[in-house]
């Protein structure tokens, strides 16, 4: 396994990246994954773009001996671009919009901002495709996070209607399949169906259900686009998604498909304060994080893309998001680390290189701090490279359970739930805990699985 | 007292039909209610009619001997409909519309609606008016369901300045009422009086109590309107509307006054789930209802029209849209039936015959189970349809306690109330409770009624 | 020390005026704020003023022998301004216009607006800025107040624009400042730069840390036109303005430095109830009220405009806007005054000389109930008129501990809190009472206070 960070070096001074490279080396880091959010300085303003410094970060990290994740920066469309088709914002539940002044303000089915997604990724894959430095790309960041998998926009209403007339031919099977007979709800041709929001009492759940579907599909051929490009301009090189933590708005086993490596993001911390547990779990385990949260999600996202994942930002310290922000127990970090190695990660990096002193996550540490000396977890960081070289690489996993998981059972317990406490998930994670509390080894798996073997 | 069931023939295939209503019969019912959900079938485009499958429908019940209370369909507009006049629907408090989707997606205040409502209404009741199975017509459903009596829309706020005009007469009337000198809040003119909504802090509660007011009285129109459609065309037929439970925002006293029966929608345990009910209350009757529920609603509804009133609906098992979602004790749904023979219903009829597979009651029990055959309710029907021959009509309901139930007291309260937890229906029911707990029989009724007997 | 109440001659019959304001001699009051709501009444329709009923309601108080101090009725401007121009009305955070039909029905960036405030206040300064009678004005009323300091309009965020050219000179500079490198946030001109509201998740603190100051910023420069006004008309009369409990939302620091006495409006009970005191507390304290919130606002207030302060409306019974409204112990009004006295006021003012019979405050206490008689709270008045002759001035309070505090640090940890239940305010007030606990006079000041002395 190998271990390395996120590292933007459009925040920092030329002058340190050097410095910053070798310190990586030293620290045993040997992969720096950059760039996802920095589209405002590749390309300042629309079709001029700024590569020089880019170019220069890059063979620094390069000469120093780091392998680079290369992000595409979708999640993150300049200022100048959104002013430029302001309708490309998602729309809420509500019906307001979700506009620019943070990230993610894209609405994944408005096709003009496919097509400028198009045009910034072919750019960086020609020109950094076949750089020896480049180890890997990574789409996007964390698709679907702040809950922008669901949008309510006029372009998701017409894909919708597209989506729908793929699906059923014809609209009396549309609504011999939903039951729109049920209260009236009849539609006449494909262009009637609206989006399931905004509705006096709730919507009919098949309604529901294929809206989820259809959500689902944009982001797996948004991703899918931004795959294509860099495979046909980047070969040999991995291409990686960070999924996130209980999150389940998509299918990610969809989006899996077209990936070579599934990574995700891991806040032990962070997920243990924002999810369902019990103030009494939140209390126990408040400074390490449920034992079985991590090892869910490697077993998970293992399952995601032919076996082969990795953790693509590792928690180092107290996070600034939840709503209470704990630092890890000394150790922690490291312990973190060997889990995942434990359950066969290729990568664990760790977010962020260094704390920075402005903006939405300031406050969140990185392994240096804001100074730039040691934060407490670069010592721990070095004690897992010394680890690794010492116990060597893990075995195969042995097949012994497989734990089915299907997003799609998800999305239908949430448009018709037995109860108001019940949560899928929280159901699979109860099983998986329960399992794993026998000491079994699980695969969790999709629907569409082999289950020979277990 | 008869027995009845919530039938609806365009969800099942005609061939059923017929073994349905024999089915019906053995079980002991008599009247079926069906058609008030069906606006899709009888119209399925504007102007064109589809009545051959309801007159087969009405003709196969009616042959087999059951008496039918056919429901109008404006509780559920066609998307065709609402796609013709988009601003028909209600807005809420916050200024969004309260789209189709679902059902109620009408603003009652919307002129062209009220001409659709005639049309289709007028058109019903030639066709069907004197057929010899028709006993009774429903008017729509569950008025106000999912918060639907009051709306803010353009077409809400214009009635109610005619309203306010007829009924101050000039505005200086209309200022010194509501004391608007307070805080300068006078009008110049009555149309310069908007919607007692987004405003910076609370409305005068004068202005908030005459918009309850309106809002009362344009169901009580949107009603009559119907009933005098009904009446002028099925001579000798009830006229009903099925009321709900604890539900306050019309005046029910003045919308009986057109009816010849009122009659309610009765689920004791989804209604205990759902109101101010402690959650030790909610777990200790979790699975047979509040004793006092069912009792205070049966003695309210008696004082709506006259003293003729009915169970529209008795919930049969579990139903879908509590938070929790409980079935019954065994026994519970005879025991609801009978204590509503006991109050003087002239009927109880169960909703539904039997649990659909599709929409948003796909997990609402019925007489039968989703493949048609009994769900438990069934045999409890059959008890009290022998129960009913057994015990005979019950007596005259002796005159002993009169309590004042004022639905003006109840908005006043909401608009001023005396602090946070303070719900007038709530003080009603405990009064009520207690005086059921001193073993009196308690008639609930209208701020105009006759108090001399008690 | 004197006392006064707040009187509405618009609300009752002029008949009763002279003998009111006998009963407030008589009850030992020599002071009387009128006027701030009266807009309506001062000019009922554009440009036609209404002075004589004012006129004689300033006479007849002013001959009786009390000192006026005549509120500005821009808290309230009328339904005919509003209509002339609907975009004067405040945005909220989502995006919907906090409309007419209660107060504070304006935007403060509103330049329009703000020009009709200048005609107002021009027209009543130069009609009794030098009535013997006027001994002080009150600007405006309660600024904030309903959370009204801050609006997303389009108006607010014009300003905001120029507001930031200002402080920035160049975008640039700004886009260093806030760090919007991060997540690739970079403005290319201040044209492009939006309200920190609507974002996907939160915004950039810096963003929102700058649209809070600018915020506050509007607050001052709409209180100084109207100071600015008042002085040039008013020679040798007090400005005040009347603050609230607990409230942060703008700099009180930077409007008292425009007034000549900073006052409050103390309502122990209601501010008990409505803040983050735990259940416990709210229980305790309930008809008292919490033994600190009084003396923490008194010594805020004392620092907040050269050291003179007063208490414009003092709660003399249950209030009608917090969530639970109990009467306060017999005793506890004459004991707030005293302890207002204590801490060195000029005034207590008292809220409202006589209950209403309609309205949003029908159910506030006054010195007077509703019928005209002498509620509570009139005899405990007339007790500290002797109190007070028989105490006579309080001597200088001690310079002892300043405790040091910053609206911005207000909004800094509202804006990047360490933790969900994190409050500035809830800590200073709990260092405050710390402090009172040893026994210690406290001076709250401001960070550009001269701490010498303590």
């Amino acid at each position: 396994m190998k271990l390395g960070c996120c590292y933007y070096p459009e925040h920092w001074p030329e002058a340190d990246w050097a410095d910053n490279a070798r310190r990586m080396i030293e620290m045993g880091l040997s992969q720096v994954r950059i760039g996802e959010f920095a589209w405002s300085r590749i390309e300042p303003e629309p079709g001029r773009f700024e590569w020089d410094w880019l170019d220069r970060a890059i063979d620094t990290l390069g000469d120093a001996g780091l392998e680079i994740i290369l992000g595409t920066p979708t999640a993150t469309p300049p200022k100048w671009l959104v002013d430029s088709m302001p309708d490309m914002v998602a729309i809420d539940a509500e019906g307001k919009p979700r506009g620019f002044g943070s990230r993610r303000h894209y609405c994944f089915s408005h096709r003009p901002y496919r097509e400028e997604c198009r045009r910034i990724v072919t750019a960086m894959a020609e020109r950094y495709g076949e750089h020896p430095a480049i180890r890997a790309w990574q789409t996007d960041n964390e698709y679907g996070c702040h809950d922008t998998a669901i949008s309510y926009s006029a372009a998701a209403a017409a894909a919708f209607r597209q989506w729908l007339a793929q699906k059923y031919g014809d609209v009396d099977a549309l609504n011999a399949a939903w039951g729109n007979v049920f209260w009236s709800m009849e539609y006449h041709s494909f262009d009637a169906v609206d989006p399931p929001n905004l509705t006096v009492t709730e919507p009919n759940p098949a309604h529901v259900l294929d809206y989820r579907r259809f959500c689902s599909d944009e982001v797996v051929s948004f991703n899918r686009l931004q795959a294509e490009i860099l495979r046909a301009h980047s070969p040999g090189r991995d291409i990686i998604h960070n999924f996130m933590g209980f999150f389940t708005q998509f299918d990610h086993h969809d989006v899996g498909a077209d990936l070579d490596v599934a990574s995700w993001d891991s806040y032990p911390l962070g997920f243990l304060e924002q999810f369902w547990f019990s103030d009494d779990e939140k209390r126990r385990y408040l400074r390490q994080g449920h034992p079985d949260i991590a090892a869910f999600h490697h077993d998970l996202y293992r399952g995601c893309s032919n076996g082969r994942w990795s953790v693509m930002e590792q928690q180092p310290g107290p996070v600034n998001w939840a709503r209470y922000n704990p630092a890890p127990l000394p150790g922690m970090v490291r312990l973190w680390t060997l889990e995942a190695m434990a359950h066969g990660a290729e990568l664990v990096s760790y977010f962020r290189w260094r704390q920075l002193p402005f903006a939405q996550e300031q406050m969140h540490a990185g392994l240096l701090r804001t100074d730039g000396e040691d934060a407490p977890a670069a010592e721990e960081a070095r004690q897992c490279a010394t680890d690794i070289k010492t116990l060597g690489e893990p075995g195969e996993i042995p097949k012994s359970v497989a734990l089915l998981f299907s997003y799609e059972a998800d999305w239908l317990f949430q448009a018709q739930p037995q109860g108001k406490s019940f949560r899928y998930i929280e159901l699979a994670f109860e099983m998986y805990s329960a399992l794993r509390q026998l000491g079994l080894d699980i695969d969790i798996v999709s629907p569409h699985a082999d289950l020979g073997g277990y």
